[in-house]
């Protein structure tokens, strides 16, 4: 199925709701200028629908397969790659200096939505790549920069994150891998690594693995755990790659989906140890391996919603080929499956949550940027902990409205949705991943009840709650009945996600498993507000430009329709979660664990 | 996995909530004591689990396979399918005159779920025969009873039912297969059907098809469609096999799940047409299928609890068996992840929304049996409209909890549920086709709003309501926190789905579209308010057992719990389906299709 950008939407939300114009004005920013943005949103777009997006049928047919210890990628990844990487577009977020666009990660966000919506298997090599560059750019010397940025970025070395174990999964503090210091400067590095995305393929000359091991007098627990470049082929001086390191994999998974990307076990130091440096300080692995998340947690969440957008593009392509029943309203004949009510209805699901979870993606992201390049370091800080509290929401609910999203695609496909040919349930298949991997949607409820609201007594959740209560003044005073409706929808939920952050900072110490009994509802609460706040602001635009005669009038009278649906399905579920919330965490720890 | 069927839960349903012993009071339901019930559900958990259960996993690895219009099914499925047969498991509602054990449906109810819990795939053949029973009970002539009954009610011959069509899915006014009478009482059948479930296999000696065609002279649509029966082996006078019948398989589907069960495409009359039989009256074959479709609807239901609870089963043992964290309270050491709170809400929501729908399903199935045992026919007609309300819910309802319950399934594995071998992904690729077949749950939920709440101006919606409000009042009584609590919720969603009956009834013809773009929904309140419903009689039994010293304590308590938790986590959300519904119908529709 061909895949189209939504470039429309996605300027949308980079003008309108994430303010492009006050990113391009910030200091390092400049190059960003609306000219620039729509031609790299363009260029992307193409080489997205054109080269990648018809791999991705291909990734599911022939997966990636193992031997000898050497795996083959999907036939045509390997080339497509090579496009990719030859046109810069790993180096987009990356600073110019070692070769990258130095683009804000607001352009790159779209970005990439495009590469994941065509291909979320090829997308997760250079979303790993991502991640390496991130942890470098942060914890890495100087040399280690100078050494492995620019192949990074340039696409000749791939990067990955090594910190899953069989008996270490969502808790790292069980990480055994070791790593002895040998007095030059390197360390002997040695374990079992699973799960590990890209570890081993064919598509780049070098692969650099970010292994999360203990040196051998490291305290227990995640305060011993330091982090290591581990590259397959050794690096020499001069750059150039040197001798085979000690690290070998040794299977790769049969996975429900992702197929295309290899799922690698990787054995370190089976014959005296593999040859890895320290990055950034010992003991402190995680500290930099949550930096390297928290950027790959973000770039999760987007892959849901480019996933969200390939599958509802299938959908809607079906929705108006498949010719079946009459009108409910009369007609002679058959029509298309579009004009039914309850396709209708699931066409809007998906449609106003990919464009509510896209524009907070987006805003997101342009909170990061004004983190990192605003000359004022107060507002430096506080942006930092908006775009902190908001990426667990990101990943979290951009992720489970994926899987939504997907099944809905292959309902609206009937019968022919169960069928692999039509590739609605490949979506449904690949989509499964995104909830679990870079933390489960638990993990990511965890980290916004402790981390990003008890921590602060709710700071940073009651200053969103106040942007929100501004946006509803706004959208209540323009009189627009689907504005007013949109308005008392968004006033409700932002009353029940303010009764739910109260009811967290209250009783989180006292109560903590009745509270965490209620952090994934709290995640998807907040995911909704949020997300309803982007689409009431998006509507409150759309509705000043139609009044003003300007843009695109089909596309801004969808856009209000399109919030008010999102208000009426989405926003009025707010309550309940409230209630399950707020009132429900002790049935959930109520039974002992022999009734189940 | 080991699949261990829930006895326990399934006698309570049966004995505390459907009444067991008002229905071995009805005339021809004697059978049906204390004693013989608990026998044969204890039997066949046996046979289920130790002969059927072990080939599930085979079937999703070994798929059913297709050569030169044979169908080959899973190794081990034919001797299976013997042993079935044999123990006379095809037979439990059927009636003794032919073979059956004549037992009740609410005793066939929980021995369908085991067998689709055991193994889905498998379960479908046995599925399809008892609709094929059903129709030839309901409409055969004495010489189609006596030729095929006893053959479908041993296990012999199976049977399939012919519906869809490449142009005619949920719409069977477009079916075209043609039927020319021969003079001499038979009739010639050609067409092409599609995803025909067991169309061809090696598990029996002949397959007979129920087929829907179009007599030449029928008039346009559904009421020119007859129902006609096509063995694949014509049937000799005496019983024995004839000559095939010119009914070809000329290919069979590559699917997401239930890979074990051949979906065939048949093709008929390729060769002259192939040799049928009129079941009842011409061009009333819809009503005929419509009672098979019924039964087979219910069928489907119950396949979503089965294949709910196996997933649960798969989570709850993975849950109790991985260590992984602390505990949030405090621990020395890394505890199971069932002490995880988050993990812990996902085991509850499995088993609540199990529990419910299986008491539902049980109280279905008494208002069937009543509705075809009850000496007052007065009493017989309120039975079966009760019936048929609910069977759209129960199929709708359960089937949609089946593919959350599996997904969930797949959550609390973390990583391991995305590898194949794990097992939890089965789960959620079988699933998937529930919500499909036997009718999408949009058509459903247009036969609830539609034929069973708009048609009687919601008599029966409300005399169900009114039953609910009975067990409200009744709950609030007993005075007990949890008891108060499941009533102040089972009250505040019998307000919200009394709200909605009204304005389906209201507005139904005036706004049709807007009224059906909230059907889903509609029944998706319903399936909770009725299974809410169910659970508040659960939990009221429990704790007048309790109070009186009887039974297990253990079970009893938690039943409570689990009521609880329903009603905060799933009942709280009627009021939100409430408002989607009354105010959310105008907002589906609000786009033309060129703006999607």
């Amino acid at each position: 199925m061909r895949y189209v950008a939504p470039l429309k939407d996605m300027l949308f939300a980079l003008n309108e709701l994430a303010d492009l114009q006050a990113i391009q004005a910030l200091p390092g920013c400049d190059d960003a200028t609306p000219e620039t943005v729509e031609a790299v949103l363009e260029e992307n777009a193409r080489f997205c629908s054109e080269v990648i997006a018809p791999l991705n049928r291909a990734g599911d047919l022939h997966p990636s397969h193992w031997q000898d210890g050497k795996v083959t990628t999907t036939p045509g990844f390997s080339q497509a790659f090579r496009s990719f990487a030859e046109a810069g577009w790993q180096g987009v977020q990356h600073p110019a200096d070692f070769g990258g666009q130095g683009l804000p990660k607001l352009v790159a966000t779209p970005c990439m939505e495009m590469l994941n919506a065509a291909n979320l298997s090829f997308a997760l090599c250079p979303l790993l790549t991502d991640g390496a560059i991130e942890a470098l750019m942060t914890a890495g010397s100087a040399e280690q920069k100078e050494a492995f940025l620019p192949n990074f970025i340039s696409g000749k070395w791939t990067g990955t994150m090594n910190l899953t174990e069989p008996q270490a999964g969502s808790d790292l503090a069980m990480v055994r891998s070791r790593a002895v210091p040998q007095g030059d400067g390197t360390y002997r590095i040695s374990g079992t690594k699973i799960f590990i995305t890209y570890g081993e393929h064919d598509m780049a000359e070098n692969i650099v693995h970010l292994v999360l091991a203990r040196t051998p007098d490291a305290p227990e627990g995640v305060k011993g755990i330091s982090l290591f470049l581990v590259p397959k082929f050794l690096v020499n001086p001069d750059g150039s790659l040197g001798e085979r390191n000690d690290v070998q994999c040794v299977s790769i998974e049969h996975k429900l989906g992702i197929k295309a990307s290899p799922t690698a076990v990787l054995q370190f130091g089976d014959h005296g140890g593999a040859i890895g440096t320290l990055v950034g300080e010992e003991n402190r692995g995680l500290e930099t391996m949550f930096i390297m998340m928290n950027a790959a947690r973000f770039a999760v969440g987007v892959q849901g919603i480019g996933l969200a957008e390939r599958a509802y593009q299938q959908a809607l392509q079906y929705a108006k080929e498949r010719v079946q029943s009459k009108d409910l309203e009369g007609s002679d004949k058959a029509v298309s499956i579009i004009h039914q009510p309850d396709v209708r209805r699931m066409l809007m699901s998906m449609k106003a949550q990919i464009e509510a979870a896209r524009a907070l993606a987006c805003v997101g992201a342009a909170h990061f940027d004004i983190a990192h390049h605003h000359p004022d370091e107060a507002v430096r800080r506080t942006n930092q902990a908006v775009y902190e509290f908001m990426v667990p929401i990101i990943k979290g609910w951009a992720t489970e409205m994926a899987i939504d999203v997907a099944s809905t695609g292959v309902q609206i496909h009937g019968g022919m949705g169960f069928i692999e040919e039509t590739g609605a349930a490949q979506h449904y298949r690949d989509a499964r991943i995104l909830t679990i991997y870079e933390g489960t949607t638990a993990i990511q409820a965890n980290d916004l009840v402790g981390r990003k609201t008890a921590r602060d007594g709710g700071q940073v959740a009651r200053a969103i709650l106040a942007e929100i209560r501004r946006t509803q003044a706004a959208v209540a005073a323009d009189g627009n009945a689907d504005l007013v409706a949109i308005a008392a929808q968004l006033g409700a939920a932002a009353d029940a996600l303010d009764a739910v952050v109260d009811y967290v900072v209250r009783n989180v110490e006292a109560e903590v498993k009745q509270v965490f009994a209620g952090s994934v509802p709290y995640l998807k609460l907040a995911g909704i507000v949020l997300g309803g706040w982007q689409m009431a602001r998006a509507a409150l635009r759309a509705q000043e430009k139609l009044q003003a005669g300007e843009g695109d009038r089909s596309f801004l009278t969808a856009k209000v329709a399109t919030a008010r649906f999102f208000a009426d399905h989405y926003l009025s579920q707010a309550i309940a979660y409230r209630s399950a919330i707020v009132e429900g965490g002790a049935s959930v720890m109520a039974l002992e664990e022999a009734q189940f």
